[in-house]
């Protein structure tokens, strides 16, 4: 697949790498003990491993997109209280399969996608702002936060945390929505990061304006900690 | 207020920002499903938002201020592992309130107090120290530390987080206090920060006294972990 | 002892700094109320504290020696998240001595042992490595990790989190070791760093083989994060 850099190491564990220092591995036969002690489901005999120092959503969107194109199932989803400095989460994602190489495909998929969801992630010195959007939730989106499988789902993240309130409250007078949860630094939903997170499905269409809607005012309250600096999206937006 | 850039920012919502990358927030009629997912009691209808990227004690402080100004009640103190790579917390506080008039004040008047609060913090590329005194604590010290309403409070905070183990030993044997909680990195009373931060209340001249003891030793001890660089207040010590 | 800056600061708490802005402290006759609130066994008059930004494996190895040395008890290992922006841990010690001599002697003797134990630390702007031997582990190692009083343990630190997973797996399948446990950002082995670590024991030669298995392969995946970056060891590598 286009740009994952396959070539930079000629390990067999070696996948390829992608934005945010994410890297991607395989393990075609996972020691017994190590299996064990991670608590995978013996019966996958082959994981992938896709882990990064800044971003959980645009890996976990990225790796639900793995799921949907590949013969595994998202055995593991942790996230690290990370973002090099930032106020956010990393990430660690294994797949398990029965195959390496279906195994190693999710991983390239993942890998594949992890631009494409850094795309409304924006960041200044001050915080950030994340949003991500689905038609379509499955299995490793259900897993990390308790998508519909099947329907569309939506996250708006705020940092420094009180930036996500407002976003969640905006979301959910945009349009009409079903919350799922919000994460906030102290309630268990996060690993101390400096985030409010707001989870939610629906009709695509109003998940969509409901991000459309956080978005605008998120950019604007974000700019006010520091004027100077631009507030560009990570890549290219997507929603 | 002076100095809290009440005009960086045309939305409603916004109110002001302050060191330490706090931002101040105002919802005036919060969301049923927010009110619902954060567990803010309903009689609240709006909501102030006091939140930040460095420091937990100078805007909890700053807080207790403007709940002794404002008919508002704290709903909400949550400290994320923050201070943009550095050894501390960021901080999340919730003011509720039946008229958002009363919700925008208590935000103006916490980002008023905020500069106050950051004179004893003091840093290196090492560490830090914080303390922080008042001599009659109200509601929002009392639901974050355990702080006796209408007596004095006293903070201790030593980062890398040994430092603070000689500053509440310090303060203890420097005047007559009455010792409320020890929060280390892994007693759950902090969330993961390198800091040993101790609570401590008393006559307000012991308070007070204990405090500069323990600041006397902290500075010696920073410094030596960098010895070149300069230890200076945040802004002007207040103790 | 050599290189542990005795003479930065001339307070009686001030024992010494090392790698890691590491500081060792100790405190002759330990406040009654401090005794308490960190419950500390009123038995130990006095306390040697080791505490860092940068670092839990190679303080902890240090205080290791340094409990082989004296006559001295750990009493506190608590591990904050931390590393200054990076992806791992900082480390409070504190060490219980009837005598302030051993308390003191023991914070000396392992800030001496700090800068071998960096020997096995890889880092580049990407993550790091770190790797830790010894044929003989001794009660703070125990009560670390669950080493086993008297024989051989070793550590394989990879961070991002996924790298260590690999870490593990080629250990254990380079050599015959008996895995003790595995810590992932999110099982309750690490306080939300971005890392899996893996700790084991067995014969002295399967252990050190194991290491040297996996640090090979580490090396290799690090570097392809940042191939332009050089990754190098901490020290001198030990092992």
């Amino acid at each position: 697949p286009q740009g994952i850099n396959e070539d930079l190491c000629g390990l067999t564990e070696y996948v390829g790498t992608a934005m945010g220092h994410t890297i991607g591995l395989v393990i075609a036969n996972l020691d017994y003990s190590v299996h064990e002690l991670l608590k995978i489901d013996p019966k996958y005999r082959s994981i992938g491993i896709l882990a990064d120092r800044t971003g959980a959503g645009p890996q976990i969107f990225a790796a639900d997109e793995a799921v949907k194109a590949t013969n595994t199932e998202v055995c593991m989803i942790e996230c690290p209280r990370d973002t090099e400095g930032g106020a956010g989460h990393g990430c660690l994602i294994v797949f398990g399969a029965e195959d390496v190489s279906d195994a190693r495909r999710a991983v390239e998929v993942a890998l594949s996608f992890v631009g494409k969801h850094f795309g409304d992630v924006y960041g200044n010195s001050a915080g950030h702002l994340e949003f991500q959007y689905t038609a379509r939730a499955s299995y490793c989106l259900e897993k990390a936060f308790g998508a519909v499988v099947g329907k569309a789902f939506g996250i708006t993240v705020g940092a420094p945390s009180g930036i996500g309130i407002v976003l969640a409250d905006t979301a959910s007078k945009t349009a009409t929505i079903d919350p799922i949860a919000i994460a906030t630094p102290g309630n268990g939903g996060t690993s101390f990061s400096n985030e409010v997170n707001f989870f939610f499905t629906g009709d695509s269409g109003a998940v969509r304006q409901a991000i459309i809607g956080a978005r605008e005012v998120g950019k604007q309250l974000l700019k006010a900690l520091e004027p100077s600096e631009p507030l560009e999206s990570g890549t290219v937006p997507y929603i």
